[in-house]
């Protein structure tokens, strides 16, 4: 059945599930959210993102009616009754109906959904011929706590997505106020100097992305030694190879960012191994 | 009538006002908004609020299905539908639904809404006694163009407003990546220095305020010589005397900021003289 979805404790039609206009989700851009993969009807690591999502919910105060057992089970349920088994999944949780003005104090319960929609990847041609990036005119902002939150309040990001789409490439990469390369505008950036797998800290202004988390993870097991540097935009034209990650693309080789070819110009050996080494752990290999 | 809201084209009951949760302003904190006073029954500067709201949706690439024309007849409709001559206007502009991800581009038609409420002012004792502020942990982004947009990717400022919440102060001031003082949760900050009035440039990250806009107005017919300067906060802690802005609170003096006394502690000429004017404009003195 295509148009279910969950909402606030039951699968309801797609047409019912709306908010209010106050609600200080809508309103405010008060809100948490987390995307992620389901493989063989399983969502692959679906813990972790519930746990950011719990993180999140403590930066903003969002008291979260559903604890993370009720919502991994949320999950399953809307996944059995869309009959999904290679999909995306998406939830989010927004701050309630409350007063005017940006004050959350009187706000009502947090309303939270799901949804899910079939998703077999990315086209493969992003694997085989490597993503191409824009340096953003538009910065991440490293002095907020948001920058380590998956908030709704994304227009900055949309804004960077904008930009990717107007240059006709696949992503925007955001710096962040001391210049330095923070995240792209739905994926998080590695670069490769020698065994050397480098990624921006979270201090840099990056999400921490949970296929971050998980290359970093793999990235031993193939001879690679990781690290969380700051990465300048220099450094990254010079790298070996670069890639790009989120729990949609899982890992993609970045090979050109303004029209400077980075390494080669093509795939990187550690993209490849390191996309193939998750794919072993989605259970898709 | 309490609960009629103008909901794309016409006066609805609040209850039916609601939106989809596949709405790319829900999802993605994509929209815009303003909000403005209305004494005796006028809205107050409506064509420059509205002006802002183009201006920011030019911004976004969000087209409006509503032209000002339009717009000002709905704020006049719902203030007739609601019998209301002392009031706050919300007007907010949601990018509507469309596919999953953060791109905009085929996204259907924008929504919009105006919400009112009987409004008739802050409480006097901000006005006597002053306002107290902070300077809050989390900073503004001046690299974004979204800091001169009202936008409804707000939760940056509600963070600054619950800080301000928790130290039980009136306002929150973020610094931007710099260091220098930006903008309030919700207000735009001046200061005195001499027969000096000086408030942050754009640049600094501020929103372009309409009362911001006012005041460096209405200041030289008060024998105050306006600038707009960067202004850090040892500048602020040290100035003859401080005041914030907004369209709700009008003009009101700070007094105090992470608890250091401005000037005398007290509020000062220059901000009463701004408050008289600003509300001689509004026609309520």
């Amino acid at each position: 059945v295509p148009d279910l979805v969950w909402f606030d404790g039951r699968v309801v039609a797609a047409a019912d599930a709306v908010v209010p206009i106050s609600a200080h989700g809508v309103l405010c851009g008060d809100g948490i959210f987390e995307t992620l993969r389901v493989y063989g009807g399983e969502p692959f690591r679906l813990d972790r993102h519930l746990a950011r999502l719990v993180e999140g919910a403590a930066v903003l105060g969002l008291e979260m009616p559903w604890g993370t057992e009720a919502l991994t089970a949320a999950v399953r349920e809307l996944l059995e009754a869309r009959d999904l088994r290679e999909a995306a999944v998406r939830i989010t949780a927004l701050r309630g109906v409350g007063p005017p003005g940006p004050d959350p104090t009187e706000c009502e319960e947090t309303l939270v959904f799901i949804t899910a929609r079939p998703y077999a990847g990315y086209p493969e041609r992003i694997y085989t011929q490597g993503a191409r990036a824009i340096l953003a005119t538009t910065r991440q902002n490293e002095h907020s706590p948001l920058c380590r939150v998956k908030s709704t309040s994304y227009l900055n990001h949309v804004l960077a997505r904008a930009e990717a789409r107007r240059a006709s490439v696949e992503e925007a990469l955001l710096l962040n106020s001391r210049g330095e390369v923070a995240e792209g505008s739905v994926a998080n950036v590695f670069v490769r100097y020698g065994d050397g797998l480098l990624t921006p800290p979270l201090t840099s202004g990056c999400a921490p992305g949970i296929a971050r988390a998980e290359v970093l993870e793999l990235a031993p097991g193939l001879g690679l030694k990781p690290s969380e540097t700051p990465l300048t935009p220099d450094a990254l034209l010079h790298a070996d190879e670069a890639l790009l990650t989120n729990s949609l693309l899982e890992v993609a080789p970045l090979v050109e960012v303004d029209g400077h070819a980075i390494g080669c110009g093509a795939p990187g050996n550690a993209a490849l191994a390191l996309r193939q080494a998750y794919r072993r752990q989605t259970g898709r290999v």
